[in-house]
């Protein structure tokens, strides 16, 4: 590229049609003149050859990514993180740190995932001259590109509705141990969860169809022990069963779970791809809760990837009622504001697409229950402890118990140390979980 | 987890069977003591309860990783990357770089790519207490894992017997313009590259089925134009189409643009999933090239994320024929031994699955085709340039000319200046691209 090529990947906002454009956040970290590394990341990601040879024409107005907006935040004589990229030559400002946002537009691809994944993570993004590190904040899609999505088919909403629980968060428990048990004993653990307070009780996402615990034998099991706990506690009871597997099986689990009682299914977004979650939402008659596995090495280091920010967004896009995240406090090592801003990304207005219920989550137990409540500002999440029910001394039902006793203590405003006097469960927690609240 | 819980977590190789265990690499940072980090490593990736409350049971001997070798390579005062979960206290040696070996029991899964996705690169690899920086290094399946993958059904011998093209480098095209182009110019841009002697002429990465320049028609034109050309050349062609989409779309694009003449078919492994490529790779009439979106932000940042040879070890046994990676050479700034730990994981013996042919590809053109040859260490690859060819100031024609002049030197055993001097094509290319070699 030529500097006079430079001004044909700029462009004003007031000149684009928004509805033409998904926005897109970079930080990056550049050599050289920062105006050509944002050229050439808009070339690189869009028409990265804008007419053939020896023939005039230009497909930039059209098909060109377009700089909007460019700030130059800083100044380091070397790039902040040594990829193989970042050897070049460097000295005191050699390097400037950027912010950008570009407008892409999204009929170079249309409204499908994996080519929007190609277009604004992919090659073109990553391998850009000048630019060894570049992180891919946000973006911001129009209603029209969003309307063709289906998003949530159930949503933060429609959990709601199908537990009949308003107006607190949905207390989820993960059944622990994860790996190792047969259907029997496990189904059992899920029952006493139920009895003690759970909303949902839930397989872990590494508990697959394994031989040792058939999904077709696990999920009737917890089925029919999901509806003995809902006549016996008179309220609706979930069971959200792990149907992660390869591609090809995603509808047959489904629809065995499903028959088998499962009222809600677990998939891990990423390693089966955000795709074939959109595939299985559209199939869907519960609703789909999505768990990370992979997303922290996209996202976990500060300057280089993709914003967890950015995935959960897509993972809602993709139809995902439900989106656990990694969580507050010390357990998962998460930026308070990272967090805070997935739980935003699955709450804010997003056009024609549903909320998605935010779970944050990480070793929770009776004891945290207060500051995820506060830190998220609204009672609009899950909370979804393992060993914090599983492992309570007293067993599940004590484990669930003691969540919905913390629940009420903050409602009534009283600190659970107070509470637990007269709340054995409580009690029992503080005491096996208290150290490493 | 207590310091008599931690040799549930280790082992000897001599003491494990094999077959029941795949070995993971991971080089990591952590706090405080090693061993107690590995083996949180190991709980966190398998059975982190190992028994329920109240119940004498040990899930370990079946269901844990272990440990089977640990080096600590160094000490830090701090981890090398800032992530928010290296916020921890630190001072002189309070880091320990290390590097692990562990033998995980495939059983907690079995022969799933997501659910293998999930354990090895999940939750419980990177949100390891004590453990802020973590990288997957490698992994290595017994056979009687593999052998539940059908890996590549065509592989490196399959794409030469569909060209006819063996003892020399595979000459691969891609078109460009990539973004923008109708169908009819795109075709006939192919066709001129054909002709000049490229084996494959492919779709950019980028190039989804947009409306315009929809998959239909281009692989109809391209479909007829490689017919024409291998008439005309007298020799097999290759017209690679781009059918990376949603899932349940793939089976469909594949036979649309079978059926108008591709004879070999592109997929974004990552975007589409690993799970879908298998999916596909078990519908496919015709041989499966992965591109690589997507692999770079889990891969480029050293000491954190998943290592290519790992991602391209996983596209082998997902059943892709041939694998685009980031090459040699300056434009793409990756570490030249980590291109050919990729090229060896195309290559390498891998029980029953067959070799897939590694494409490493980064602006190449004629002159860097030596260079490439030379590191890879034999014929066994392909050469990918886009510009090299179709930006040829004598057009796609003398593009693919100067490639195939280049081998010829190569082969002859002649410095390509002094080739040039009776090749115009090559002259042309040197002229052309010779400044950026």
């Amino acid at each position: 590229m030529i500097p006079a090529d430079l001004p044909g990947f700029f462009a004003r906002r007031a000149d684009l049609d928004p509805a033409d454009y998904i926005e897109l956040d970079y930080a990056f970290e550049c050599y050289g003149d920062p105006r050509a590394a944002a050229a050439h990341l808009c070339s690189e990601q869009s028409t990265a050859q804008w007419h053939r040879i020896g023939i005039d024409e230009d497909f930039r107005p059209r098909f060109g990514a377009k700089v909007l907006d460019l700030h130059v935040e800083g100044q380091r004589s070397a790039p902040s993180y040594p990829t193989a990229s970042a050897s070049a030559a460097a000295g005191p400002g050699a390097v400037s740190a950027c912010r950008v946002t570009i407008a892409h537009p999204h009929g170079n691809f249309g409204p499908r995932l994996p080519n929007l994944l190609s277009a604004v993570a992919g090659e073109g993004v990553f391998f850009v001259p000048g630019i060894p590190l570049i992180k891919l904040l946000d973006l911001r899609m129009p209603d029209g590109f969003l309307s063709s999505f289906s998003g949530p088919r159930f949503g933060l909403d429609g959990i709601r509705d199908l537990l009949g629980v308003h107006g607190r968060p949905i207390f989820f428990g993960v059944i622990k141990p994860n790996i190792g048990l047969p259907p029997e004993p496990f189904a059992e653990l899920g029952y006493q969860g139920w009895l003690g307070g759970l909303d949902v009780a839930k397989d872990d996402e590494m508990l697959a169809d394994a031989p040792w615990c058939p999904l077709d034998r696990r999920s009737a099991l917890l089925g029919e022990a999901r509806r003995r706990a809902e006549a016996v506690t008179g309220v609706a009871k979930g069971y959200m069963a792990n149907i992660t597997d390869e591609v090809d099986r995603l509808l047959e689990l489904h629809d065995l779970a499903v028959a088998n009682g499962a009222n809600m299914l677990l998939i891990n977004a990423l390693p089966v791809g955000l795709s074939a979650v959109r595939m299985l939402s559209g199939h869907a008659r519960v609703p789909l809760i999505g768990h990370f596995p992979m997303i922290a090495a996209l996202s976990r280091v500060p300057g280089y990837g993709i914003h967890t920010r950015v995935l959960i967004k897509l993972q809602r896009l993709a139809g995902l009622d439900a989106i656990v995240m990694p969580g507050f406090g010390g357990r998962m090592g998460m930026d308070e504001a990272e967090v805070l801003d997935g739980v935003a990304a699955c709450l804010d207005p997003m056009g024609p697409i549903a909320r998605s219920l935010p779970i944050p989550g990480g070793s929770d137990w009776a004891g945290t229950l207060e500051g995820v409540y506060r830190r998220v500002g609204s009672v609009d999440f899950g909370f979804i402890p393992g060993r914090g029910v599983f492992g309570h001394p007293m067993g599940p039902t004590g484990g669930a118990a003691s969540l919905r006793q913390a629940w009420d203590a903050i409602v009534a405003g009283i600190a659970i140390e107070q509470y637990a006097r007269t709340h054995p469960e409580l009690r029992a927690a503080i005491d096996a979980f208290g150290g490493k609240a």
